[in-house]
This record gives C-alpha cells, structure tokens and sequence, in this order.
C-alpha cells in the first residue's frame, strides 16, 4: 500500500520554494497545545522563523483564554465541543488572543530574525466576517467568515519581508470582534491568497499525521490524494476526528490551494521539506 | 498678551494638508481617559476616522489595565506617579492595552470607514527598545526607546492608505514585549516620521489645552513659541504638571517636528484645522 511507505520520493518534488513560475507561500497554523507550552512554542518559533520565503502563522489559544477567564470569573461554556463566546468571553480572546498569546509570538519570532507583525481580521480589514445567525445553538460573538477575501493588505506585507500572524479573531465591520476558528483562518487566508501565490497550508496538530491505525504514532498515510481518501473512508480506517480536517482540506485544494500538510510542530520543517513525516494531501 | 487671543489668524496658516512641498502627517495621542470611557471612545473615533489625509493613532489605557490586574489578582505598584510593570504586569498589559484596547479601536475605526491596523513596538520591529537599567528606583519591564526608529513599516502602511494604531508597547529584540509611555511612543514616532512627512504632533489631554490659570478652562494659551515659553516660565505662571510636557514638545520640534498641539480629544477636529481652541506649540 503505497501510501504507507515513507513519502520520500514523492516529497521529493514539493521542496520549497515551489518548482513552478508562481511564488511559493506557506500558511501554517499551531494550535492551543503549542501556544499554551513555552518551551514547545519557542522551539516551534525558531523552526519557523528559519523558513527562508513568504510565509504567514496562524495561532490557536484556547487554553489560556480558558485560564485567565477562570481567573477573571468568565465562565467557559462550550456546545459540541466549541465555545459559546458571550460579551465577556469575547473581551477576554481579544484580550487573550490579540494581546497575550500574539505579541508574545511576534517578539518571540522577532528575537530569532523574523520581521513579524501580528493582526486579527480587524487589522486592515483583513478579515471581514458577520455573526453567526443564532441556530440550534447561539454561540455568541462567533464570526463567520465573508467570502471573498481581499488579500491586499497580506500581500503588500509579505512582498516588503513583513511575515502576518494572525490570532484567531475577525470583525463584523460594525465595530465588534468576533471569535473564529483558528484552522477556518488558515484554510481562508491561504484560498485567497493562493489567486497570487502558489500556497502550501500547513496544520500542525498533537499527531504525526494522519493514522491508519489511531494508536500507533507511526502508522502515517504519508499521501493521501482523492482515491486513496475514498478508500480509506470506505474501509473505515480512519478516526472520526480527522474525517472533518480531511474534508476541510480537499475543500481548500478545491478553491485554489496547492496543497495540504497535516503534522506534528516539532516536525515543520521536515513537513515543508522533501522528507515529510506527516501527512501531504492533494487532489 | 498675544498668545492669549483667539488663534484663529495664526493658525489659518495650519489647515491641514501643509501648505508647503511635503507631504502631512498627524500623530495624534489619546490617554487612558478617552480609551476607558466607551462613550468619549466612540465620539473620539468617529472624528478620529473623518480626519482626510496621513495619520497615526497612540493610545494609552492605564485605567483598564489597573482593574483588570485587580480582577487577576495582580498587584498595581506605582513609584512616583509611573507603574512599576513586573512579569505579572508585562503579561496584563500585553493584554489589556496590546489586545483589549488596540482591537476595540481598531474595529471602532474599521466601523467609521479608517482602515486601521494595531500594532506593538514588536509588530513590524517598529519600536525596539531596550529594557531601563534598574536605578534608584526599578521600573520592571519598562522600555527605553533605542533611537533612532526605522520607520519604513510605517511609511508602507500609510502610503497603502492604512493607518497604524500603536499600543503603548515596545519590546527589547529578545523575545521579551516592554511597558514604554504612549506621550514618548507618540513623540519617537513623529520624530521617525519628519524625516519623510511635515508632522503634527497632537496631544488629547483633560484639559482645553495649556492653561495661563489652571483653574480656569478658558484661559488658553493658544500659542507657544520659545519667547512665550520663556516668559511664561519665568513668570511662574503654568502648573508644575505642564512643563514637562512643553519640555518634550520643544524637545520633539527640535528633533524635526513640525508642531505640537495639546488639546481635548473633544476638540481634535478644530485643533487640527483653522480653529485652534488648545494650544499650539513651535519654535
């Protein structure tokens, strides 16, 4: 089974930058169990500010924006595992988010040579979203991205050496911020980005990639293209977990983006390399 | 006595854009009693955003800080008027001033049509400094500014049409972000700046501007120059609590300011056109 052997010779191909004539951007996302660990996350910054080319950082936060809410009286409410985001929960991701957690990223990553400059979809309008219309369950001040994208301002800050990081917050263009999903961010900066650029969009999550086999740490599909995902569903081979992250990412390839890699953070740079360890997914 | 009528002849001359060859830049400052009230807040930003033409905001917002550290347990130490920022306080600042504050006015702004950004010291290393050494007393994670800035961060953005909103936070190139006071950002960015633009230097403060009695609101001095400064000085005529500021605004001017204002945020709109009701300040 193909996809089971190291993924050496195809990986081969995607070094970066990329081989073709339109300009390689990587658009990575870490997640809460990296920002929220001070070690893991200075060891992640150095690795990502070694990445030579145009790239952009997408963080999590969760699990502090949890802590200070405890320490502040907010209480955390979460409904199928997302979190209901009312008025004070909102002040304190803006605060958690776009204050704690970034700028201790972007001086991080500025002590190891990176131009960085942290925004949330406010900064220059770079995320314009509305909030979600309260269904079955109102989560709050929870922002829904509004398509399309205008990635002036990202691509303006990339071409002058400025490499964007983004929190996991957006605005309803009304004067509100909004809560968003971290990986949503990524998976939308990197399709609208990819009308200019040939984009990579790298996840970095708590696996080495995407399992067969959900308890064994070395059983990586290192590819997985749409036969091998149609296969692998019908077999069930793979933990509900990761079915949305896969579907996410064949929606991202199908409006524009490259290609997907899906790994652990002390991985990266093997991941964007021609050895990648994780899982690299195309159409 | 001249400087205390009505300054409309005077300043007819400084409607806004400059009358001369280079091109204008305001910098205009607002403190933590605008920031903390969300009604002056909003008011402040709708004339904030209606203002044609290149602009930065600097804003303070001590009074927020203080009751959020209060709620997190964190002591709030002051040695001489200034905050003693500790690692706890660094950490509350980041948040309050760098994510609650910068984010509120940031969508505010987005909401009256400005495209603005917030930015740290760390963002865009737009304010390396360097942390203050400590002496007789030690100020923690205070910033000291490291002249001369490099402001081509800025000029990008604000030739792009966005404009910067800085939180009164530096960081020290290690990793580590800084306390440094909004006055002095605001002052080191539209010394930066005069090398590029012919800058206004506008300082929002509680009062209509500087006061000839300090108990009375209407006894304005609308116009400072050198001489007047000196009169007024040796007459002992001002308060203790505004000669430094005059200090620094002479200060900044002779480092290439155009002028300084200081004003209520109440009045930024004719402060900054033909009807000067604070104070305007030049060699």
């Amino acid at each position: 089974m193909k996809e089971q052997t190291p993924h050496r010779e195809q990986a081969a191909n995607h070094s970066f930058p990329s081989e073709g004539g339109t300009e390689a951007l990587l658009v990575i996302k870490v997640g809460g169990h990296i920002t929220g660990d001070p070690d893991a996350l200075k060891a992640f910054l150095k690795d990502f500010a070694a990445i030579k080319g145009k790239k952009i950082l997408v963080h999590g936060g969760g699990k502090i924006a949890t802590r200070i809410a405890e320490q502040l009286g907010v209480a955390s409410n979460y409904v199928n595992g997302r979190r209901v985001t009312d008025e004070a929960m909102v002040d304190v991701v803006a605060m958690v988010y776009g204050g704690l957690v970034n700028k201790k990223i972007v001086a991080g990553l500025q002590a190891f040579g990176c131009n960085a400059m942290g925004l949330t979809g406010a900064d220059g309008n770079t995320i314009p979203a509305r909030k979600r219309p309260p269904g079955k369950v109102d989560y709050g001040f929870v922002g829904d991205i509004e398509f399309p994208l205008e990635s002036g301002v990202c691509q303006l800050l990339l071409r002058s050496g400025v490499t964007p990081v983004f929190a996991p917050l957006t605005h309803d263009g009304k004067g509100q911020i909004l809560n968003t999903n971290a990986d949503t961010i990524a998976s939308a900066l990197a399709v609208s980005l990819s009308a200019v650029y040939q984009v990579r969009l790298v996840y970095c999550f708590e696996k080495k990639g995407v399992l067969r086999d959900v308890n064994n740490e070395n059983d990586v599909v290192h590819l997985i293209d749409r036969k091998v995902y149609a296969r692998l569903a019908q077999e069930g081979a793979l933990a509900d977990g990761i079915l949305p992250k896969l579907e996410n990412a064949f929606d991202a390839i199908d409006r524009g983006v490259h290609e997907v890699i899906i790994g652990q953070a002390a991985d990266l740079l093997q991941n964007i390399g021609p050895g990648v360890t994780g899982t690299l997914i195309r159409s």
